[in-house]
C-alpha cells in the first residue's frame, strides 16, 4: 500500500494520522507543491482528481479524496461507530469539513503559508475568511463544550478528519483559538491517542 | 420523517430525487433563501450547521449535509454498491463533489441566479469559475466516456449526488455542455430511472 501524500497538507496528514493510530504500515510518497515529484505523480495518472492524497493499493487500484481514504482504512475499526445513525452523523461532519470548514480554515492557512498563493491574500478576502472560519470553529466549539468527541462517546473518523486543519488553525491560519477552549481540550485528547503522530512526522 | 429543503438548491434536490427513486414518503418543508421560513428553521435549531437540507427523523433527531442524508437513506438499497472498494470510490466522488465540483459548478449558478449574490459576480470571478468548472466537468466526462455510471456498473449515490448541480450546469451556470457528450448521455440515463423527479417537482 502506498500513499501519495503532500507533507504540508492537512488533507494528506489526516490519512497519515489515521495510519499511525491504526498501527498500519504504508509506503508514504511525498508530493509537495512546486516540486517535480507532484508533477510526475500527476503525469503518471496516479492522482485521478489531480490532488493528493491518493491511496494506491498493492494491485494498483487508486482511491482519491482524504475522507474517502479515511472511510476505507477505518472500516471495521473502532474509529467507525457501529450505530448507523452515529455513523451517518460522522459523515455529516466529514462532508461539512470538505464543504465549509476547509474552505475557510484551510484556505486562509494556505494563503498565508504557500508563496504561490500569497497574491490571492487580499485584505478583504483575509478578513472575510477570518470571520467565516471563526463561525465554523464556533460550530465545533458548541458540540465540544458538551461532549468529548464530535459524534457519540468515542473518537471517530470525524475527529481525525477535523483535527487535520483545526490543530494548525491558530499557528498557520491566524485564527484566535483562545475563543475556543473546548476545541483546545479536544485537540489535546486527539494528541494523547496511542499511535498519534504530528503533521511533521 | 421531515426534510427541511430549499426548493431552488441542488443540494436539497439530490435528497428529494433519492426519495423519489426509493419511493419513500417524506414531509418536505420548503425553506427558500430570503424567506421567513428559512429564518424560522434556523431560529428553531433545526439546521445544525445553518444550512439546508436537514433530515428530521420522527423522534426529532437531525441529520444535516445532503451527502450524509443520501448515505443514510440509501443504506441497504441498490444505490450503495455491496463491493467495499466500489463503495469507497462512491464516497470519493461525493467528497469531491462537495470540495471541488460544488465550489465551481454550483457557485457559478448561485452567483448568476440568486439576486442577493449578484454583487459577488465580478467578471474575473465568473471567468475563473467557468474555467475551473469546465475542468471539473472534464473529470466526469473522462469517466463517463468509458462507463455508464460514475462507479461500478450501476447507478449509485455518486450519480444522484453529482446529478444535483450537473444537470443545471448549462441552464443555470452558463457552462458549455456541448463539450461533454458523455455527461449529456448520463444525464439522460438518470432522468430515465423509475421514480425520477425533476428539480421543480
Ligand atoms: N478534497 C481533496 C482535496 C485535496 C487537495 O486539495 N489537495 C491539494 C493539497 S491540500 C493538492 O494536492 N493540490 C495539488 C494541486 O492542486 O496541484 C481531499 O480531501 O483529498
Ligand atoms: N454541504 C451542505 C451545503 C448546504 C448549503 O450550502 N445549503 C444552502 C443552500 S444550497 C443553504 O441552506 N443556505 C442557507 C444560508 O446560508 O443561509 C450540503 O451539502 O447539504
Amino acid at each position: 500500500m502506498k500513499l501519495w501524500s503532500m507533507p504540508s497538507s492537512g488533507n494528506s496528514y489526516k490519512v497519515r494520522l489515521l495510519l499511525g493510530l491504526l498501527g498500519r504500515d504504508c509506503n508514504i510518497i511525498d508530493v509537495e507543491y512546486l516540486t517535480e515529484a507532484l508533477d510526475r505523480a500527476k503525469a503518471s495518472g496516479r492522482l485521478p482528481f489531480g490532488k493528493a492524497p491518493v491511496l494506491e493499493l498493492d494491485d494498483g487500484r487508486l482511491l482519491p479524496e482524504s475522507n474517502a481514504i479515511l472511510c476505507w482504512l477505518g472500516e471495521g475499526s473502532t474509529f467507525v461507530p457501529s450505530d448507523p445513525f452515529t455513523r451517518a452523523k460522522m459523515l455529516s461532519w466529514m462532508f461539512w469539513e470538505q464543504n465549509q470548514h476547509e474552505g475557510t480554515v484551510a484556505v486562509r492557512a494556505a494563503l498565508l503559508n504557500y508563496p504561490h498563493r500569497r497574491a490571492q491574500a487580499t485584505p478583504e478576502r483575509m478578513a472575510a475568511l477570518l470571520d467565516q472560519g471563526h463561525a465554523h470553529l464556533a460550530i465545533m466549539e458548541s458540540r465540544l463544550s458538551a461532549h468529548d468527541w464530535l459524534v457519540g462517546d468515542a473518537v471517530s473518523l470525524a475527529d481525525i478528519c477535523l483535527y487535520g486543519y483545526t490543530h494548525t488553525a491558530g499557528s498557520r491560519g491566524g485564527f484566535d483559538m483562545a475563543r475556543f477552549p473546548a476545541i483546545n481540550l479536544w485537540l489535546g485528547r486527539v494528541a494523547a491517542l496511542p499511535g498519534y503522530r504530528g503533521i511533521g512526522k
